[in-house]
């Protein structure tokens, strides 16, 4: 793979798993391709899981990472064109871009949406300036309007726990006092689409996701009757799509708690962290026994590792 | 070991001094236990020494390591129970921790007291958390009660020093602007208690350390006292234990001076650094032939690397 | 070489050039010496390009790379002598250097001009201390009145792309809105007067660089005339040497553009990034195909890496 965008990207569900379970069969299996080999993480914003599952998943390949936060240590980017850089910002991202391609093999980013404006964040123009400048292969490590190497993750994860040929799975939508994202959803419904599943978004009303990622999905402005009979319960806030950027409901009636889930088929509950314990899920919950948040975390460097040693393959 | 937080799981001190020897003497000797060995090393706290010393240590034994910076570059991390998390920390320590230890195979934790509760300070609250919840070997770069990896290497240093069978060794408090935590002379006891040492600890009326951390050393409010005869001179600032966090005073009476330490049977001066020149010492001595401070830091890599080498082993 | 301050201390620049064309051939040629060698890089200042290409660099000759923000994670540092430390700088230089070089085999320090004083900055206080106590090799990374390997880097990328047995290359100052240090053209002029050039340096009135630095080289405050016939336009702001650190011209009369090239004999544009676009340089110009920037940016590791080479053969 050349960049990895989207989930989608992996092509085959079924070949993209068996690859991962090789990889987390014998993480150390082949360290010859990464040898060598950079890979430069950029991030724009927060991270940990992504940080740190990422730099192992490199590790494990044989690579050397370097590890470059934009806002610490390194200088302000600008990122429009023909302004006249009087201000702040010290480097324009069309030079710092090529310039980080200089010094590596492989580049992963950062960089999430900023809600200033939907069409820039819809856009991608952050990443896709990397994809076109860099001269490297790209791949997200959550951008605007995708989280690839978290979908993947979860499927890695759905699948290892699955007792269904065609498990039902929900997704539902739930308070958290900030605005954030809808990468991790969006993403999520890519997935769904790459495999069997009975799939069904749950999220109030103003917070249908962008109709090019819901596509035929099932949606729900009713949490309960979603739930019932599920199998997996996802649960994630997103701001509004519609009304861009707002957070138009902080409706605690829709914190998954032990009495939603009393109506699932004793459903797994998942999560791509962080969480906001208490807006998003209860503590009985997310510590209960059905709780797949930490395994899904811990697949994140199965993902990472099976789409880097992909892309080693193809430099 | 499977965790190392007090210096005296060292056991035997005889022993550990040997390995650290060894050590020392070829630290590249064996690479083969680290490879594919990721040691994650967590900072709630600024670190130099430790940073910096753990890392070579780690890198001397093959290991990979990663560095996480929790205030910069990560989430905030919510520690209290049951808490609605609305506010500015977006995850909690529940799930961070198990997601840290599923990206590594160790485990290293720097989270100084808050001061906020003695309770919480002296249950090392976040350390054990680390131990409870990470699933891996923890061990400590300086925790709320204690700083082993300090204490080790302050023994090293005397032992290499030391030319008499029995030294006198004086740790004495001295004045300093902050209010510190006392982990550092706590740890320091226990040290000394493992040798044989002719111990004594200084300090100003109400700056005693906890009971169960000074047992049965000998402690004098006399600094000139104790000062005398001396072959090590320990100084170290910490806030009261018993007036808890509180800076009652900033004595530079207290000041390892010339004159002070013209009291002693031409001790070393050591400290663990940093140090405030001119507030716990003068220029002239710890810059004096007689000052200890940077063979001492150097033994920060042997006795990080003698630690490691056994954790490595309990793997 | 046991230190690297100055692009001069290379020596003859013809051997310097076939080194650094040899590692640019295959970088991955010899990672012998490098083994379990530990470079420490210490940044007391904002970096992208010297902090990535110098770790590149490191990492194809296999040695293991430590980075060290002073200002982010480790402590405050007090530079002054006799001073009592009762403010909120928590370590004193004097320590923290000899500390630092017990961790590594060669350090890498990049401290700007502060502008506080002329004298402090052109005695290099900051890079003669961790010459003078670190007790390992350094380098500089930028340091007050200095770049070389940025120097080194451009003289490489001047020999790739000269035509001409004796190219002329015009160093032009450019506006900016804040004060910038002289390193960058200081040294530039040293590496000029290490191959055969002619060379001319254009700036404002009251821009003139110290004459420790200009020595015999042409300036000119007439930047159409010196532009005429030029092969490489190397633009670079700096603050005023005779009114120390001051800002006396923004005008954007000196900002390189299409007209200004077109005065030129077809010239190269050079510039050591990050740039102001549209300050010193127009969008058309940079992104034009006669910029170079990009290639004398990726020009970085090599020129890094033979000097690492050097250093690396000097253990």
């Amino acid at each position: 793979m050349k960049t990895f965008t989207s989930v989608k990207q992996l092509g085959d569900l079924g070949e993209a798993l068996t690859q991962a379970a090789a990889v987390k069969a014998d993480p150390f299996a082949d360290q010859a391709p990464g040898r060598n080999k950079t890979l430069l993480l950029v991030f724009f914003n927060n991270s940990l899981r992504t940080r740190l599952s990422t730099q192992k998943a490199a590790l494990n390949l044989g690579m050397d990472v370097i590890v470059l936060d934009v806002n610490q240590g390194a200088w302000r980017l600008e990122t429009g064109r023909g302004v006249v850089m009087d201000g702040d910002k010290s480097e324009h991202l069309l030079e710092a871009i090529p310039v980080m391609g200089s010094y590596c093999d492989l580049i992963g980013v950062r960089s999430f949406a900023r809600f200033e404006s939907r069409e820039d964040d819809y856009n991608e123009v952050i990443l896709n300036q990397f994809i076109q400048y860099s001269g490297r292969p790209v791949f997200s490590m959550e951008a605007a309007t995708r989280h690839p190497l978290q979908t993947f993750a979860d499927l890695i994860t759905i699948e290892e726990h699955k007792t269904k040929a065609r498990p039902k799975v929900v997704m539902t939508w739930a308070p958290h006092p900030k605005a954030l994202p809808q990468a991790v959803p969006n993403s999520f419904v890519e997935g769904m689409a790459m495999g069997d599943y009975d799939f069904v978004i749950a999220n109030p009303e103003g917070y249908d996701l962008a109709p090019e990622f819901v596509g035929n999905a099932r949606v729900t402005h009713d949490q309960d009757e979603a739930l019932r009979g599920a199998d997996f319960v996802y649960a994630k806030n997103w701001a509004s799509y519609t009304d861009y950027g707002k957070v138009l409901s902080k409706d605690l009636g829709w914190t998954v708690t032990k009495e939603k889930m009393a109506l699932t088929d004793n459903a797994f509950f998942m999560h791509c962290l962080p969480v906001r314990r208490n807006m998003i899920v209860t503590d009985e919950v997310i510590e209960g026994p059905r709780s797949l948040v930490i395994p899904e975390a811990a697949n994140r460097v199965v993902s990472a590792q099976t789409v880097l040693k992909r892309m080693l393959e193809s430099l």
